[in-house]
């Protein structure tokens, strides 16, 4: 047994058995080794951001990580945009990534360069495997660090003589899983500190993050809500929130600096659960970084990698919450359509009617979308995921990944035709993989949100640099054409008639289909 | 002035006056510099990797870099992949990247990431401009890092407050220029060693890269072949070659392992101009790295950063070879092109027979083109560029920047159909731009050359995990489609008698052309 058959073997035992992967010659030991072992789904991407970005949405799905195999330092280095947004929604991934042999790095070869310190910025914990002898146990420690919760990006890095070299003493099933990491419990001062909080008298609130917007966290707050009066806000990405018909409610902190402290100035304590203190995307001269009002008081129940469950189920408990009644979301679905002219609030209006039971939807509809969340809460019950790295290029292929995590489920990718072009070729994944997603691009022809930012800046001159770098019309675009090209059949809609018409193709559709929405 | 404002003026005033540029939010205040300068040619590219790649294939055919503008961390990690290419290729760039206000920091938003980290392992040269006040000196600096013989990659990151804020002190037109650093002399031992290996009287040769096979140095390493009968050798990949009828012929050294030592064989010295010791691309296991064969001498006449024509120049005098007549490549166009089946032999045939004039060949057909190279030397006098970091992705962008840099030269990009879809938004910059650009993709559709790696191996079970990553059907990807979603035009040819007539339409047309030949 080679190097590159324990690693397959060590990640099978572990429960890793999907592999997205874009391979390059150092790699072909370890395709080999997964040849011959079809309970490893393999899944080809034709860019790595695809591959990274789908192992985020499979491990926001699956609750367990998937590997990536990436081709040396530049294979790596397409990964990374992903693996930002992956690290930021603490998604627990295992890339693994080939290496020339270890005597052959001294020759500065080519493809050679340095390959943890390209991971080093987008990882948690890097180890280059020392030879095939040892491949197995790091591989056992790259599983185990990217399950630690929340959720870790592990970069395991395996020199090509590792690979091909005699794996001595490796078990024959590969190394032996090791124990996952539980999430800490939070403490009785967490617990005391937020009950004074919540009986103060004074307004209130629980801010959610991280698991703490799924169904049962939700549940619990909601039940907690009920029997104080506080308020419950959710941040203002999640990497997936439970939503719709018969969910508990949550108020979203909005992206603006006034808007977040809007929302917030109502209260004055508010109890982190999952949540980080909020702050502002990005500095603007004369406002504030940090989003809590004067004299709001913040503690913290619980940090994103701890118990969060069950440390709500503690609070309510406390509070004597436990058999509350939550306020729900009432059903908002009239069957009544808006047709005619293409408007951000039509299309909010469509999703809330149309969005079938229990889909996913993965948001990247940057400024088309903005008011998407707020309109569409009274859908059938969803999964909302937002990118929490803030790179764009991360819609497409984490709907491959959800996708694949959830083969019964309904992925409604929503896209933004700037953001849609970093990795555009998720679109391929999706037809090979004859994956069951809606991909809608708001075609708006420019950046947007910069022409937004330039406005405010006092604008650009028409023609000039500005206005060169920010729009993305003189060719436009044709997103028919291009998903086509990727084998995804696809239409247009330049009125709500035609997109609804067009929407319900794709619902229907067992395979995947785009819709460019002109708007 | 603000500090964007200095550091725009700066760059023009250092003779930088081409940007590529994908920018976001926090460069904002760059845009509104540039936009207010129109000396500065701003190009969009809809992906970092196609901005990045442009600014490499620049700096090859104009000499001088080119500025990059790239979105804090995520945005330089999707441009990484072609900084490798680019570093590789010792092409000069001088990336531009916005960073997060100083006091933004601490905060840890979305966007946040350690950028000088990310740029490290690809750059030759960072630095985070400290202030407003600094970044005019900053990037005089960048400028002269970039410039430093053979040329650099030179990262400015710039924090946002840097950007708005008040440029104190900084003069009026940017900061002065600093002095170029000159290419260094090459010293009377290195001299002396190459002429007592040129007379020995054993079979020497010059193994020549970097800008040793530019026109000037070819002509004098064919004097002194002339006047000693060493051999002309050039490394499998270089910069920037100079070919054609007329020029003086180099033999290219052969990628494969057996290939490599079979043509140095004849040789008992190796006298390195510009050119590194040569090594395999890849470590195969009982296969050599280094590429030299035994007892074979080697010594280095001048490093790549050296003053390496007149290095030649000395040496052509020493030995008396200044007024020898070089042997030079024979046209061989006859005007007979062959009809029929699509082989790679026949594409070297009609590529040898219309090349225009003075064209400059991008070549990155991977399994496809692996004869073009041998088989196309008696074309029109031309420039040959490949990838010198092996990472694939960089043929259109390189095309893109190449372009840009001579709009008066038709560019001819050879593309894989895998390596294609790395960046294939490069396709709109060239509509966008109305490049002078021939795209033809050679559709294999697979990783052929890893499928050709997997078969040394023992190959892999039809429809298993190997299979399902190294083809590249199911479905097929359109590519005619995809460059018209680009908005470029395109055809398909999958006998030679459509791609004859395809070419010649791509070679007529004022904008981008792109040919779908399948193979």
């Amino acid at each position: 047994m080679n190097g590159a058959e324990s690693l397959v073997r060590t990640l099978l035992a572990s429960g890793i058995d999907t592999c997205f992967a874009n391979p390059g010659t150092s790699e072909m030991h370890f395709v080999a080794a997964l040849d011959s072992h079809t309970q490893m789904r393999c899944v080809l991407g034709l860019f790595e951001g695809v591959v990274t970005g789908a192992a985020d949405g499979y491990f926001r799905m699956a609750d367990k990580p998937a590997a990536t195999l990436l081709h040396l330092g530049p294979g790596l280095a397409n990964g990374l945009a992903n693996l930002h947004n992956a690290k930021k929604a603490r998604s627990g991934i295992v890339n693994v990534v080939g290496e020339h042999a270890t005597y052959h790095l001294q020759h500065d070869a080519p493809l050679t360069s340095d390959i943890a310190a390209v991971a080093k910025p987008m990882s948690d914990w890097v180890r280059i495997a020392a030879s095939a002898a040892t491949l197995a146990n790091d591989t056992a420690l790259a599983v185990q660090a990217a399950r630690t919760p929340p959720g870790r990006i592990a970069t395991l890095i395996f020199p090509a003589d590792a690979a091909w070299g005699e794996a001595v003493g490796a078990p024959e099933s590969g190394a032996a899983p090791l124990a996952p990491v539980a999430r800490s419990a939070v403490g009785a001062d967490a617990i005391r500190s937020a009950v004074t909080m919540l009986r103060s008298g004074e307004p209130a609130a629980l801010l959610l993050g991280g698991i703490g917007v799924r169904e049962r966290s939700l549940e619990l707050a909601g039940r907690i809500a009920a029997a104080t009066g506080c308020g419950l806000v959710a941040e203002y990405n999640t990497p997936r929130l439970r939503r719709g018909a018969g969910t508990v409610h949550t108020d979203r902190i909005p992206n603006s600096v006034e808007g977040a402290l809007g929302l917030l100035s109502k209260y004055r304590h508010l109890i982190l659960v999952g949540a980080a203190v909020p702050v502002a995307f990005f500095a603007t001269p004369g406002k504030p970084s940090v989003l809590v009002p004067e004299g709001c008081k913040v503690t913290r129940l619980a940090a994103v990698g701890y118990d969060i469950d069950a440390a709500l189920e503690q609070l309510a408990g406390e509070l004597g919450a436990r058999t509350q009644a939550p306020a729900r979301i009432a059903e908002r679905r009239s069957g009544g359509l808006p047709l005619g002219k293409v408007t951000s609030e039509s299309v909010a209006r469509v999703l809330e009617e149309l969005l079938p039971d229990d889909a996913v939807v993965v948001d990247e509809a940057v400024t088309s979308g903005r008011v998407f969340h707020g309109l569409t809460a009274g859908a059938a019950p969803h999964d909302w995921l937002n990118a929490m790295g803030g790179s764009i290029g991360f819609c497409m292929p984490v709907a491959v990944g959800a996708a694949i995590a959830c083969p019964g489920r309904k992925i409604v990718a929503l896209e933004g035709d700037g953001s849609g072009m970093y990795t555009l070729q998720a679109l391929w994944s999706m037809a090979r993989e004859q994956l069951n997603v809606v991909v809608v691009v708001f075609a708006n022809r420019a950046y947007k949100i910069l022409k937004a930012e330039m406005t405010r800046m006092g604008g650009s001159r028409p023609g000039g640099s500005a206005d060169a770098v920010l729009t993305l019309d003189r060719p436009d675009l044709d997103w028919v054409s291009l998903a086509r090209g990727h084998g995804v059949e696809a239409g247009r809609a330049e009125d709500m008639d035609t997109f609804i018409r067009e929407f319900r193709r794709g619902l229907a559709a067992s395979g995947p289909y785009l819709i460019e929405l002109v708007i």
